[in-house]
């Protein structure tokens, strides 16, 4: 088992780093604090006897040597960034649990066949910068690294400005590495490990995403002097979309969730009727049929609704992804793991978009869950147990050493 | 009749202070921007034999002599700040009108026997600085000064403070000035003139305003992994509410207004379920019967829809004011100006509210329209003809100098 004081103390020690303003974190992709939290894992992971490469996405890739030259090493790890007012695990976990992994190997003198490589991914988050879990993306061939260099921020900094800035532009090229496996341990993000009382979820399947970043146009006038009848006031726009989307996913339940989080509004003064409203609609299934269904849906109202009222409706795509089917043999030594070492578990699918998802389509890929306090993430006040946390690195440990072979 | 060319030349030189993005002004107040008009307006007004006295709010009064020592001063004037994406008229055409109308009585050697001072309120617009018409509402007992210098921009800037930087505060107490009248010439912002097709609209009542702030708090949490069901999505409360305003507005046609121009969403992220929606209420009318009834209907039901989807509801008025009703005398003074000069007009109400409505209170006041393309207005697009600004002007300088007494 692994040092559950050592795993928490790492996990408290990152939290320092780009505190936020609620007791959770405010580390951003490609800011200065992530920087810091990059420069303090490398630290720690050359401490434990592993060797860094980094690509050129920023991607982070700690080598243990394995014992035969020619076995494709396993993976396993995660994201270091955070939301703009989010916890202290999400991600985290994955990553600094890896590292404990490591360092109880270490402890015990393990030597593994395959090598083992722990990752932490850039741009999960997706909050900076559009679409979440951009880096492993391009790693997995699904966006160009040119296109994920041009995504902008809300200030029109540039994704690959930016990775200059912070100087983690790597030298390998993207998406060059083969995998034995991949294994990502995370927090569960949602209610359901806890209701049922699991210490572990073995992660079958997760949910499918799209991103629909839409505008709604109408004309900024004044609040005042605009009469009722000449008003084409994209904010009203916004709101019967907002309600659109809600009555969508609620048709689909269970199985299905709609919201929209990002909303910027033009030109956003007291007595100007909005002009234009950028915001993203975030549908979600595991089930490819209901996305679909939901999306179809979406396309086909929401236009009619702007019209209506007199305002125009356009969209496009910024984020999307199929439901993953992850690896059953891997899924299996996750049971497994959890089974010989007396946790109780049950099958899961993942709410969340990961890393792990993408990586699934080019290499066998597992994930391992852990519950979270009444499901909350996203929010500063995120918190696990660190029982649970151990639980997880217990299981992540020896699903790595079945999957890499002592 | 003042000299046209020279008033539009004025006018187009102002605008090129604070260029907005599409043909309009970003000079919102007590920016860098802000102080460079200050200063061409000072040379200019000291050009035409000016002197110049500042309070403590920034407000500016320039002034050109009368014969009698012991008679009150005649106002006139308007603001020189925009909205971020403003036009270039809104307010200006009131300052520059004043100045235009100085310069006329210099061309033509006239003396009054009252002084004439024109003056440039500041912070009119209150988009940076809420509540609007902020200087000319401590100027006339509204507001405290050291709350209004306590006011704050959206990075928790102090008016104060501001002022101070651009080096604005002036020595004279705010409100010691004592009017024998004031007049503001300022656009319609609204359709009327235009499509009744008059030259001049005589300002008889102001509307009245509330400008209510309200906070929806719930819970910020994962987009696709929070269930349906435990969600607290404040982005719905505010959904509901934008058509609540629109409802109650629609219920008092014609004769009053309602939208909500400013919204802040925190963390405000693809993927996070808004926890808390920050937004501004402006509902209008000129009949203080129907603002009191929109407003008590809002109290009552906003509460109520946000208590239904599980999220709370708190408020503060940030801004507000009963309708005017402008001084009878001056109001004539207008009209047999208009009258006097062979100018189409009508009697209108001011659907915006202007420094006017608070000098009302402490002074003799009244207003001057001039139609504006499309009624359009707090929008770069605004637009009015050489012809339109040269008639309202004229107007002003008639029934200032009635009032001043050659
Ligand atoms: N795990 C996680 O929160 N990832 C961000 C991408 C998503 O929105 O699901
Ligand atoms: N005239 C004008 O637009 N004033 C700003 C205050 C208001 O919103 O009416």
């Amino acid at each position: 088992k692994i040092n559950s004081e050592r795993l928490w103390e790492s996990l408290m020690e990152m939290a320092k780093i780009g505190p936020g303003v609620a007791g959770g974190n405010n580390r951003q992709t490609l800011t200065d604090e992530d920087a810091q939290g990059r420069a303090l894992f490398q630290t720690w992971c050359e401490a434990a006897g592993m060797t860094m490469g980094v690509d050129s996405m920023g991607n982070m890739f700690m080598t243990r040597a394995g014992t035969d030259p020619d076995a494709l090493p396993v993976y396993m790890g995660s994201h270091l960034d955070t939301q703009p007012t989010g916890g202290k695990y999400d991600g985290i976990l994955g990553v600094l649990g890896g590292l404990e992994a490591v360092r109880t190997m270490n402890d015990l003198g393990i030597k593994t066949k395959h090598p083992i490589v722990l990752t932490n991914w850039t741009n999960e988050e997706g909050t900076r910068f559009a679409p979440a879990m951009l880096a492993s993306g391009v790693f997995a061939g699904k966006h160009e690294q040119d296109w994920a260099y041009d995504r902008v921020d809300a200030k029109g900094l540039k994704f690959g400005d930016e990775l200059k800035r912070i100087g983690w532009v790597g030298d390998e090229p993207v998406g060059a590495r083969k995998m034995h496996a991949m294994f990502e341990l995370h927090i569960e993000q949602g209610p359901v490990l806890e209701a049922e009382g699991k210490d572990i979820g073995v992660v079958t399947h997760g949910q499918g995403l799209r991103w629909i970043e839409c505008t709604v146009e109408g004309k900024d006038s004044h609040t005042g002097s605009t009469p009722m009848h000449m008003r084409k006031n994209a904010g009203r726009g916004l709101a019967l979309l907002t309600e659109l989307v809600h009555e969508i996913a609620m048709k689909h339940q269970p199985g299905a969730v709609g919201a929209i989080g990002h909303i910027d509004v033009y030109p956003n003064s007291r007595n100007v009727i909005p002009g234009k409203v950028v915001f993203t609609v975030d549908f979600r299934s595991h089930l490819p049929e209901v996305l679909h269904a939901m999306e179809a849906e979406y396309y086909e109202r929401a236009p009619q609704l702007c019209e209506e009222i007199g305002v125009t409706f356009s969209s496009e795509i910024s984020g999307q992804f199929e439901p993953p089917a992850f690896d059953e043999t891997l899924v299996g030594a996750v049971r497994n793991a959890a089974e010989r070492l007396g946790y109780s578990h049950m099958d899961i699918v993942s709410g969340a978009g990961h890393d792990a998802c993408w990586i699934n389509d080019v290499a066998p890929t597992a994930m391992i869950m852990c519950p979270c306090v009444d499901g909350l993430s996203h929010n500063e006040a995120e918190e696990i147990s660190p029982a649970w946390a151990a639980a997880g690195t217990d299981v992540l440990l020896h699903a790595v050493l079945e999957t890499a072979q002592i």
